[in-house]
């Protein structure tokens, strides 16, 4: 092992508890970019960022867009060694149903987990500031004790992750120049399992919409009005009871066109994961274990997570929602929905799709509106080449174990952005746990894997700087 | 025209301000009987009604339930006269959502209505604290300047009337003696239209039931998870869009067994009121006009109202409802329904007809919640007799015009309750009008309803302590 780069391990192990200290603090921020009333946190939690990465010795700088500021650091670059973009995201998804957090989400709390480990739990503590922060450590132990960050940095650490990156394209056009890098490294994704290291070769896309149905310009008596009008709630459950088919298929028109199927060496390789339907039913805390797993019919757990396309209700809004009784036909009824993509499906013609299902479905007196959000294709991760390898490397020797190759069901629209406007692949290391709950209440991040994924970060700078430039692999955005 | 009644009119006529005045108070108590965090209002609501009755010299009393009191008041009786229960209630329905409200719920306005008539506005105008305040303004005038009310009157205002009259039996079971009565009179009902007044001759039954599917501890993301598990939202739309077939007849098992259709000159007799589909799709603000009416084919609106069984969805909560996108499975999804029952129809069996269709539709992976609330029975009121015969006089004179005989589509249970327990009928004169946007945002009620109402009530009393305390008519619970 390098020697600086034992100084710089040795570092990293007596600053534990001073790195879970400024994680908390970063937790504290409130930085929900979809709620407009959290724009001042969001800001703060930028300028905060900024400022403690600018205490390692970068130059950091908190770059304004239309929405949330960017925190964009960097280190003094030499043309000798290789650039590397990393990107990660400070904003954090809504904490509602609030009631359901064992703490606050923004007052971050040490405890067991249920599988025995110490972790800290608040919102963004997987996803992902715990991530981010990997980084940071690794960056201020170079920066401290290692002669500095052995290759050219850029940070890039966005507010808008959570809300589509609106802002992410404009912002990487105008600075195309200042952003030339050689390979972009995401820390937003998980382990396959505790004690089992991954690194990343897929993802999902995503198109997200809302749809709303109108009816009265208000509520209506249920009794003076029952059975004269259309009641919009029950017109759009018949639109969402209608996006699936007996097996579990989405229905929309052309959905499947073009879908890939993964290889057959990559279903072979993920059934020998040995994945447990049973436990992963218990982590999630199913209400009838196993027979809680649902969706479309003759694909695996995993298959059906990693490599197939879904659709998903995740919101309804309609009427009267507290306690008791009101005897009303709601005015509108609204359903949020998500549709997770693979390779070979077309974000736009999806939306197109969904509009048309939606038209059709309509009744002729309500009147219906979409309103559209993410839109984002699939990504997948060719690994070959030394920037693959030098992952690899790091990964192994941070968790003393080698990474399993998977992909997830998640989107990280940022893979596709990074490649098609900065012509960037990107190594996926992610080193969050499956019962992190991101996007739930009670999210959290294991100590251990700020640990490990910090040792990770620090080892893979150091194995990037040496791996061959030339060495390539390809990211795909399909 | 009898001396005392002429003064009587002619001192409610100069009260008109006043009584304005009086009821505005009466409206600022947000006396919603379903949210529990209001208890103090609905308490202090009926302690100041109480306190207003007894201004007028009736005794009057606050008396507890295990829910919200009873104001119950009487005049001395005397066993030379007929004695007359007037039921009201006090409670009103919750005012959600707010933000629709031109004027806020509990701050009483008075403007103009869309008619180009003079209303006050507050939740619960006409539903039914201003029904109410007719009887109080006729009782004020009776007792000021008429020799007092004329007939033997027991006064009972309840305070859960939105919520079921949970306690109103118990009650009314307790008390039978003290409220012995010859008839009821209820004024909660509408005219036919401005300037057609009515006697109700029908009234819709209730269920109202909450359904749940539930699916994870938490709401998981549905990237990592999306198409690895049943969705709620997803399966309990799926429920709700089976409750109709394509003629919107409702689909639970043995739903119209039973039901009776209107008679043939009851059909007629609706037709000939001239019901205008058009100008009632634009009354209530239906963004596709009379193409947002609907319901159940080959009847007419008025029958689809009145005379037919419903089902509604009255409420919808699922998942993320805020701003912008939220990728999650929601842990659970809930949506409040009601269904409208005619005469034939068993409450109890709607019930369980509803409760087998759910977990018959359940998806075996979920758990399914039913909670119910409402269930009450139609009730038809045959009119013969003297008793009609004088609340027919009194709203002709009232109104200056002869009322129609219409029905309602809406359930007042205690109609039901009265016969079953105290063997009394009820004579149903409203003083609504359609457009009065009961259990809806800007709720109002017309002051020239106020006028005729409280002329029609203290014109009432006057008939009944004329009529025939032998005549009989009949309300019939289905």
């Amino acid at each position: 092992m390098n020697d600086s780069l034992a100084v710089v391990l040795n570092h990293i192990q007596s600053r534990h508890d001073a790195a879970v200290a400024e994680l908390s603090e970063f937790l504290r921020f409130a930085s929900v970019s979809a709620d407009p009333a959290r724009a001042k946190d969001v800001e703060a939690c930028a300028q905060w960022l900024a400022a403690r990465i600018s205490a390692t010795g970068l130059t950091a700088q908190v770059l304004p867009t239309p929405g949330h500021p960017i925190v964009l650091a960097r280190n003094e670059h030499r043309s000798d060694r290789p650039t590397v973009l990393l990107y990660g995201h400070y904003d954090v998804q809504p904490a509602e149903p609030l009631a359901a957090w064992i703490t606050p989400p923004f007052e971050p709390t040490m405890r067991k987990t249920a599988a025995g480990t110490e972790a800290i739990f608040a919102r963004g503590a997987a996803d992902d500031k715990g991530q981010i922060w990997t980084h940071v450590e690794a960056i201020s132990a170079w920066q401290s004790v290692g002669g500095g960050v052995p290759i050219n940095l850029i940070c890039l650490f966005e507010g808008e992750e959570e809300v589509d990156s609106h802002h992410l394209a404009d912002f990487l056009e105008a600075r195309r120049e200042m952003l030339q890098a050689d390979i972009a490294v995401i820390s937003d994704t998980n382990c396959f399992a505790r004690g089992v290291p991954a690194i990343t070769t897929g993802l999902r896309g995503l198109v997200y919409s809302q749809i709303t149905f109108r009816a009265a310009a208000n509520d209506l008596h249920s009794g003076i009005h029952g059975g004269a009008i259309l009641n919009p709630a029950l017109a759009l459950a018949k639109v969402l009871a209608a996006f699936h088919d007996e097996s579990g298929r989405v229905t929309l028109d052309g959905f499947y066109d073009g879908v890939e199927l993964p290889s057959e060496s990559e279903r072979q390789s993920w059934t020998a994961l040995g994945f447990d339907d049973t436990q992963y039913a218990m982590e999630l805390g199913l209400v009838r274990g196993e027979n809680t797993l649902g969706g479309e019919a003759n694909f695996t757990t995993l298959e059906r997570r990693w490599a197939r396309p879904t659709c998903d209700v995740c919101g309804l809004t309609s009427g009267y929602q507290g306690p008791g009784a009101k005897t009303i036909i709601p005015a509108s009824a609204t359903a949020k929905v998500s549709f997770r993509l693979v390779a070979g499906q077309d974000p736009l013609q999806v939306r197109a799709a969904l509009e048309k299902f939606v038209w059709d479905h309509c009744p002729r007196g309500l009147a219906a509106t979409i309103t559209h959000y993410a839109a984002a294709p699939a990504a997948l991760v060719d690994h070959q080449g030394r920037w693959a390898s030098a992952a690899t490397a790091a990964v192994a020797r941070g968790f003393g174990t080698q990474p399993a190759l998977i992909r997830e069901g998640l989107t990280i629209p940022v893979v596709n952005l990074l490649k098609r406007m900065l012509k960037l692949d990107t190594l996926l290391l992610g080193f969050g746990l499956p019962d992190d709950q991101p996007h739930a209440p009670n999210e959290k991040f294991d100590l251990e894997s700020l640990r490990a994924g910090t040792r990770t970060a620090a080892i893979l700078y150091k194995m990037l700087a040496a791996a061959d430039r030339e060495g390539r692999f390809n990211v795909r955005v399909t």
